[in-house]
């Protein structure tokens, strides 16, 4: 048993009572006693509440000497729409190695989109035995994180379209005039952030009145391209009606309308900033690199050409610092931004695994959970986020379950919502068989990085002995370090001891460094195609549309930058339908486009929606709150 | 001095620097500091970092039996549009109650929109030696309430949009088993929300197997009039492109295009509610009872009726805590909800004055401002915040300008960023006591709710004595229990004693009732007539539409509310440039709308502008993070 004084006892029922049920079972810690085992004192975080805190980032300078823990990124298979249990391995094998291994452990999650929680889909915070609670102040408001960057994205929103609305109605003087008014002793200067449009534009000189009225027109007039502008605005509502809008159709707009759309918050490259910042500086300069669109001479236009990056980057200093909280058992919990895993990475941020491998330290465990399949998840995992935090992972898990196997396998459909075929409820060892080449596939794809892989089977009540084990053999064959079978869901950590086993021996003898898929100078088109290989696929097919957008970024600087595919999660080929291990397929990239102060260039492999809808009805008809008690009631 | 041991001693420089700088030159106390000397330990508070924490709504139930302190209204004179320093006379009287008249003393102040801080104004926290501390903290984020508004408001509207949607497409009998869907034992049930809708609809059975197909239409189908819905989505952001838009122009949403627009947040009914709920329970009766359209029968539909009154609640459930700060010479502040004061009513929250007035006690004072001059504030305060919250105040306080009076005296017209013309420079007692009859005014309105009024004149260094005699004997022959002069912008609570002994003066020797300007159970438009008489007006005007508006409100049973009258604050008539106390004019009626959960009727006297903009230069150019401090700078 664990020696940590935050350790918890479950007492587990069965059979399994709902998420809510469990999580509000239990009292949770104060969260200074979570902070307490850490070594951490009140000076190195900030309550939010009884239960979470905000640690601050100065932890990391402070331990700036000290040695990381191992770092073990959670992946999974090709899932079903019903999803495997990813972050509930996570979670669960946290519990494992804190409260049954006497392992310091952190668990680093994504910070779930509040919106989609009113929809269909429940929470995002694991399940059954294996959660991290308060789960409802898990799931909404959090610490604010989302929030500010909804604020600071359409903050920068209203400021393109005023931006274009005053340049059309003022000369160049006259707007040049207005950006840099007479202080109060009378004198013209540019503000600070000034100084780096000055820079991007070559002119070294410091005060507005040396300027040649060419130098003026370059300076004040961004001359935004109306249909180049890809920065959206964005909610945390699933609010289908936003996806197309026109706006401006006010008469003090004088007809300045235009279409744009609504993305949902977790989609705005402000979050793929937070999740691939390193530091406060770092996220100042991300944000005022960001590209908004092109003026109409086709040079990109930035946040800081808006004179708006330090601005952004005051509405995101709180969110910065990555949310503290505790699973079921006691164990501690990172919880920091949430980008989306096709338009973005889909992975949590570097600077919670940062801090969570100083807190640690040498000998224990930083658990991080990357979206989506390992195809993308872990994919992205290596290649763009250790990219950017130049951290290295001991070990990989891929989290299997037989049902999703059994799709692979050629199972029938499964949809969500619907019941499931008896194929999925009753013993078929064949089915599960055939089904391991998609594991396979994630395994050898995984260890092309030169990390140990684990397969954490996530066993249902369905599961026969013999399936599991045809699973084991499967993944030990395509050269899993271990492959284990895990009831953490219906057990809490104690059914997931084996899988942390397993991890700790895969951690303790690692010693590759990491191989990344790709070098970063290489061309966008050798990039895509690399990523296409690892998917099976023979070839790449670009529209026209993609190969402009191509030439474009390449011809703006950008081609250096790491790439983040969007593809779907249901096929590692674009087309969802087809299960197992496709080959031979030539993966079409329908478009390109940049999140340049994110760090990275996304082609896009069919459609994405960045803006869910509400069904006819929607899970708010079951939440409220109950009067007496302040509790939340009907969340799932 | 005072014997509280988080009273700070101010080193008061002169001249006054910067906000910011003055706010920065300080270290605050501990917010947990301050609980401790106002009685409070750490479950009746959740902290929010250092400096900000929230209240629980328990201690207004845990000190039931004990008395209340002074309560104390803070208005103005009809203001100049630099305005007259009414959030700084708030602070500075509290400070010299606090810090120098060893009181018990409470600072109630609205949150200030956050969207506005980054386009042409500065912060909301006061001003001078006379602020609330952090300052970037109250202008930014807060503890999040208007975000869980922003949330809320725009969930509502997703779901009214979808709910069309979803009806359009569907027969009665499908929508209603999909409102409607079977449990895990396969019967279908009702959601609890749901029964409200029955009930509403007089329908009084508890199995959806049992309705009637005509029940079965009535209950699923709410028929929402597109061309009568009310409710407008919402951002905290300055976007002038969002007033108009046309929503729902994606394919899939199948041409269901819809004109509406955003308002900046502040400005939804969710920020009125806040403000004027008294419980927990309350506030989700109110949520449920937003209107936000008619059905094409002309019956009101409510929050409710779409089965979302329990999740706004949710969204809502900590935003209900005010939030506990400190004023620069560390007294307590409680900062909460801040609704328009045109087209709501522009005072904080009762629940923090509640709680502030149990918290100080007997012989202790809760100072609480009201938005725009009194003729709109202070009657908004007495005739909906108190009538709602049941509170009668002893004592309200009237700030004045010697500039604002000369402008009311016929000097000349007084323009934000343009240079002050000498007559506001020079002394000139003439144009002074011409200007009095507006102070007159606001001082026999006031007096008419059977309070004592102390007009406080907010003194600047330009000002000279005979000037400043002059509004003090005007005052005290309109009638004012006293009339002070006050330097607390330059000195802090130092230079707001007098006032403060004024202040306990006038609250020691009241004794009358609380006498409203009208009754609730007269027709809305006698209410309307009641108030423009306030004004001076010799008449009401209505236009077709107000007209239209009444009949439909009163036919709907809403004529029993208090009227929100949304009116200009540079005049007590309708017109802007009218100074003095203008009489015998007519005031028209535009237009009548009402605020059903929240609790008001508010007929349009001209434009209001619900969404502000961006200029040509906002001052997000200034504003940035000290990277190695994480400070904030250039917020003014």
């Amino acid at each position: 048993m664990s020696s940590s004084k935050t350790v918890r006892k479950l007492e587990v029922v069965s059979p399994v009572p709902t998420d809510i049920d469990i999580a509000n079972s239990v009292q949770p810690f104060h969260i200074s006693e979570i902070a307490n085992e850490l070594n951490l004192n009140p000076k190195h975080y900030d309550l939010y509440g009884k239960y979470k805190a905000k640690v601050l980032l100065s932890v990391i300078d402070e331990l700036e000497g000290s040695g990381d823990g191992y770092y073990v990124v959670v992946g999974g298979i090709t899932p079903t729409p019903l999803g495997e249990g990813k972050s509930t391995t996570t979670v669960g094998l946290c519990q494992a190695l804190g409260a049954f291994l006497d392992k310091k452990v952190f668990t680093c999650l994504r910070q779930p989109s509040q919106g989609p929680t009113f929809g269909i889909k429940g929470g995002a915070a694991g399940g059954g035995y294996s959660q991290v609670i308060p789960m409802d102040e898990f799931n909404l408001h959090l610490t604010g994180d989302i929030h500010a960057i909804t604020a600071a994205n359409n903050l920068l929103a209203a400021a393109i379209d005023t931006r274009i609305f005053h340049e059309a109605s003022q000369s160049d003087k006259a707007l040049f005039n207005r950006l840099c008014p007479p202080n109060k002793e009378g004198t013209r200067t540019f503000a600070d952030v000034m100084f780096r449009r000055l820079k991007k534009l070559g002119i070294s000189k410091n005060s507005p009145i040396e300027l040649s009225p060419e130098e003026v027109k370059k300076f004040a007039r961004l001359d935004i391209d109306p249909d180049s502008i890809t920065w959206r605005r964005v909610m945390d509502v699933n609010d289908r009606f936003l996806r197309k809008i026109m706006v401006g159709q006010g008469p003090e707009e004088k007809g300045m309308v235009r279409e744009t759309g609504f993305d949902i918050s977790v989609a705005s490259e402000i979050m793929a900033v937070l999740a691939l910042t390193t530091s406060l500086g770092d996220m100042r300069e991300r944000l005022g690199r960001m590209v908004i669109g092109n003026s109409r001479a086709g040079e990109p236009v930035t946040a800081d050409d808006l004179g708006i990056g330090g601005a952004l980057t005051v509405l995101m200093k709180d969110a910065i610092n990555p949310t503290l909280m505790q699973t079921l058992e006691g164990t501690p919990v990172l919880v920091h931004a949430g980008p989306f895993a096709n338009i973005a990475h889909g992975n949590s941020s570097i600077v919670a695994d940062k801090i969570a491998l100083k807190l640690v330290g040498p000998g224990g465990f930083v658990i991080t959970e990357a979206g989506f399949g390992a195809d993308i998840g872990t994919e992205k995992f290596m290649n763009i986020k250790c990219r950017y935090s130049g951290l290295t992972p001991q070990c990989a898990v891929i989290v299997a379950t037989i049902r999703a196997l059994k799709m692979h396998g050629g199972g029938p459909e499964v949809v969500a919502g619907k019941p499931l075929d008896h194929a999925y409820l009753n013993e078929n060892v064949a089915l599960v068989e055939a089904g391991c080449v998609n594991l396979a596939k994630h395994i050898s794809n995984t260890r092309a990085y030169g990390v140990h892989v684990v397969v954490a089977v996530n066993m249902f009540s369905t599961d026969s002995e013999a399936e599991l084990n045809a699973v084991r053999n499967a993944a030990m064959a395509a050269g899993a370090f271990d492959a284990v079978i895990c009831t953490h869901h219906a057990h809490g950590g104690k059914g997931a001891v084996d899988l942390g086993i397993a991890v700790q021996k895969a951690c303790e003898n690692q010693t590759q460094p990491l191989k990344f898929l790709y070098p970063l100078d290489i061309s966008i088109k050798e990039k895509i195609e690399a990523i296409a290989k690892s998917y099976g696929a023979s070839g790449v097919e670009y529209s026209e549309q993609a190969e402009k957008q191509i030439e474009m970024y390449s011809s703006q600087g950008f081609s250096g930058l790491p790439i983040c595919m969007a593809k779907t999660q249901y096929s590692f080929s674009h087309v969802p339908s087809q299960k197992g291990a496709p080959v031979g397929f030539v993966l079409p990239i329908r478009d390109v486009r940049a999140s340049i102060g994110a760090g990275f260039i996304y082609p896009l492999v069919g459609t994405m929606s960045t803006m869910p809808g509400l069904p006819t009805r929607p899970c708010f008809y079951d939440i409220d709150v109950d009067i007496a008690t302040g509790k939340v009631l009907g969340l799932s």
